[in-house]
């Protein structure tokens, strides 16, 4: 069971789950799990930037995504981005060995040209070995790499393993319409489109052809019903349940803040028993819990999802 | 009648006109001037990133100025950015002269180290002349700056015409707190924090202790009301209005893509005859144009302000 | 009188000269110029980096040039790089009506992708004109912009007027290569290519295929001698004459501290009355000027331009 | 044995020995080791940027350092730059636990302000351990991170463990005086400093109070003459000396190319079977190889040690 070039609905980026002390909380993770099944979620990808990935030995990285590939019955991507293709080679070979539907890579921050990025992504694509389907991930805002669309275009023609773009460029919109007119004139193969960036675009990019999400709002229940609503052409009602969350969707795409605030709210909905992160660790203020709080109040009025949960 | 350190309120970003062949549109301006005093803005800035400044002459960036200064019976801030203090000291001096109440610099684009950024600012403050106050414009997504708390706090120390902040790191929230701690200790003089980002978290910063807005979000009027209700305490009520025009706000903030937005809703707003750019411009796709269209048709179900816009 | 696509030899880079107060130094203007002719130069590039451009204000660049360009009786080329096209376009229209041969374009610093290169060029032909031959100048070192092969033909190609490129990509040795090898097989037309980062590869840059030199290097006519070596074929004695000034060189290619050492060598041969830059001026320490005389001393042993230099 | 604040010397970069297969040649670091010894290096550093460390798997890399420290009798310095501190303490633990006299920390390339900086070496030196001697590594050329002398200071003050730095800003004679001024005021305790950047500046970098070289420059058996002249206080001897090398010198400090020469010449020198690198494999081409092969004949008439040197 591997990703295709179809796929569509909900990738949910899982967060790891730590104990205080910077331990592995196992515990929180099968509850994760499960939480994410319930959630009616397509799949999962791990190990992510806001996964930790950076902050986990790779022995740790190839257990927690044992441990929740085994769990889950649905695909899991792992991200396998290293800043060399030994280490690549290597994550990648251990998660496929271990059930993985796919893996995530991300460009190193130093690429500039056009050419400098189709090469690196060759090489990746040997790294990880043309038998294993991976995500390109264009996220500038964070990796400082500018894909432009005829470079995603170039990256899926040379590589038959590259089925899937995690769009989290910024603005996209544009860049969606662009990719899917390219596919539909046979300049290039389909891509999966899932959308990141928090969900802070998801109303308008699976108008333009994206096929759902890929991020890791606090609600991955919410974008599940989104998505159907979308895929139902029920415009207004996606957006109205959009816009009922925006205020705290806005809130948690925070660069820095955001995983602080995602991890809070999963310990608020009972998923995970501790929002710690390892560290160096980002922490959330009191303020910026009653904020949080206060957010959660707002959207419970709306979406009954954010009611009663326990603090 | 110069901007002080207690300044607060809203001063919108105001964007240039132009007409389709790319000259400058002066019957839109003054019909603009208009509309922001309609709107009851406590001032104006001008030629900044927003008001395309950098495709100007510096002849033409005085005429402007000049126009907008002398019709306003607001304080008009001008944006003097430029990539050298000869040029910025001319322009400078060129506006306080025709009434400019102060004056806007933002940081080199190659400034790194903390001590690079405070000479910078010293420089600048002589540059401008130290009767002349100026705003610290921290806006390190546009500008690859990133200025510390400390850092802010030497600029206000070492530079009596340090007067302004705008606000627009992000994340801010945190940033702004620490910042009025720190005047609160004594550690720094006060700053006006007025904050851009489009707007997209000004529901808590002025909770947070800012002083109000210094952004270009095309409903300046709901900026106002929203500020207003922000400084009475009624809490739930500026939410509700700023939850209202998020969807919109958030749009908008599109990086390359905002301006264009901006000057479209301006357009339809009877404010601009034409929503042009100067070369090289950016554009509204028809699709982008009827995205806009269908969040001012939601927008109007709550705030009359967005109802009955001729297209 | 404009440059052409088979340009050969040495444009120099000519810094401004000022006087310790800052202002323009036109005694040493004129002086600086009757260097150039005696040293055999064939050109000059006035107005870049080095040329403190972005401390002038638009007047004074004008009046520089077209002082230099009055009392020279090579071609002179113009940096007219800026923040944006209408202040280019000013720029080289005066300049190229005051008798300039050319000008030379700098990408924006945050040009990334391979479309975003050749469409900056693209809108600055136009600014400055179709009839007005350019420089494209390579410079990532100093500007962040990574041209690749691929993007200086396409430029090329585009653009009519790009006839000339400044080529100091550091490594850049198979760069060269590559542009002719394309060049050769009818891919793209022919460039000059005129070598700067300092002259520290011109041994081997026109080995490689390189036309001359573009740089500032205190001894300029070192690289006339040097380049007229190279052309002759005569390949020991131009690396003789290139080993014997490497030190020298090397120290004065620091980035930051070049110009200061560039202008007291040129102060210490007569060229200039003052060393001085204006504010924000890079200095030499006494320690740093006592180097540069030590190297000076070391390489009077082998060239006698640098005997018997007054201090 | 491990490092300490009064180091002086030359560590040399080792490069990391492959076989055209990819293969760690493990034949050839023996006999490059035992190369060193004869060199008369005072030490070794290992697995660093041009020890091709992101192109090994983590047990790669402890196996190659062990080796060397096993087979070495002169000090070891082991890089341990990475993403995360999960990873940095593994490696380090490891290495040390092998017998490593210390290691080497680069900054994360996304690290800007002066306080990003030093809460980076603070986590880190607890992730390496307070008993582990370490180096900071100033490289602002390669890692984009910027330290200024203040900065660096603050390390120094903050970790016990902070005794060497591996100088390689450019420009840093300067900086070297700086650090010096700073440590004999008391403001900070003494670092052992070894310079880099190819050893291109080592003429006067030892003259400023550098400790000596720590650099991966072919001719390491010239840098340790190099510095012993210097020691000695034979100005004349060491400017003679470091000239004859400098134009190999120059040509293999070119970013991305130089470690191809440097293996080469290497292989040249009887100590590399292989002149090869792990993919992504930079190479040289065969008119680059010819240039090598010329500077190293014009090098031979003023240095035996490359004369006869088989091809």
């Amino acid at each position: 069971m591997t990703i295709s070039r179809t796929e569509n609905g909900v990738y949910s980026i899982a967060p790891t789950p730590f104990t205080p002390d910077g331990s592995v909380d196992y515990t929180s993770i099968d509850r994760m799990v499960d939480f994410y099944t319930q959630a009616g979620v397509t799949g999962l990808t791990v190990l992510g930037v806001l996964g930790e990935a950076p902050k986990l030995t790779q022995e740790e990285s190839v257990e927690i995504a044992s441990r929740i590939i085994t769990r889950a019955d649905f695909p899991v991507i792992v991200g396998v981005s290293a800043p060399g293709f030994a280490a690549m080679k290597s994550l990648s070979g251990a998660v496929m060995d271990a059930g993985a539907a796919g893996v995530m890579i991300a460009p190193l921050r130093t690429l500039r040209t056009d050419d400098q990025i189709t090469n690196y992504y060759r090489n990746a694509s040997q790294a990880v070995g043309t038998d294993t389907p991976f995500v390109i991930q264009d996220f500038p805002l964070t990796f400082s790499v500018e894909m432009s669309v005829s470079v995603i275009a170039r990256i899926a023609n040379e590589n038959a393993n590259a089925v899937m773009l995690k769009h989290e460029d910024w603005p996209g919109l544009e860049k969606i319409s662009a990719l899917r007119a390219l596919e539909e004139d046979g300049a290039m193969p389909r891509l999966s489109i899932l959308c990141g960036n928090g969900g802070s675009f998801l109303d308008f990019e699976t108008e333009r052809g994206a096929d759902g999400a890929m991020t890791g709002y606090c609600f991955p229940d919410t974008l599940v019903e989104l998505v159907g609503l979308a895929g139902k052409g029920e415009r207004d009602a996606a957006h109205d349940l959009f816009d009922a969350h925006l205020p705290l969707l806005r809130y948690e795409q925070q660069p820095g803040v955001g995983l602080a605030v995602r991890k809070y709210v999963f310990q608020r909905r009972g998923v995970l028993d501790y929002d710690a992160q390892r560290a160096p660790a980002g922490k959330l203020t009191d303020t910026a819990r009653q904020e949080v709080d206060y957010l959660l109040d707002r959207l419970a009025r709306r979406d009954s999802r954010a009611a009663n949960l326990p603090k």
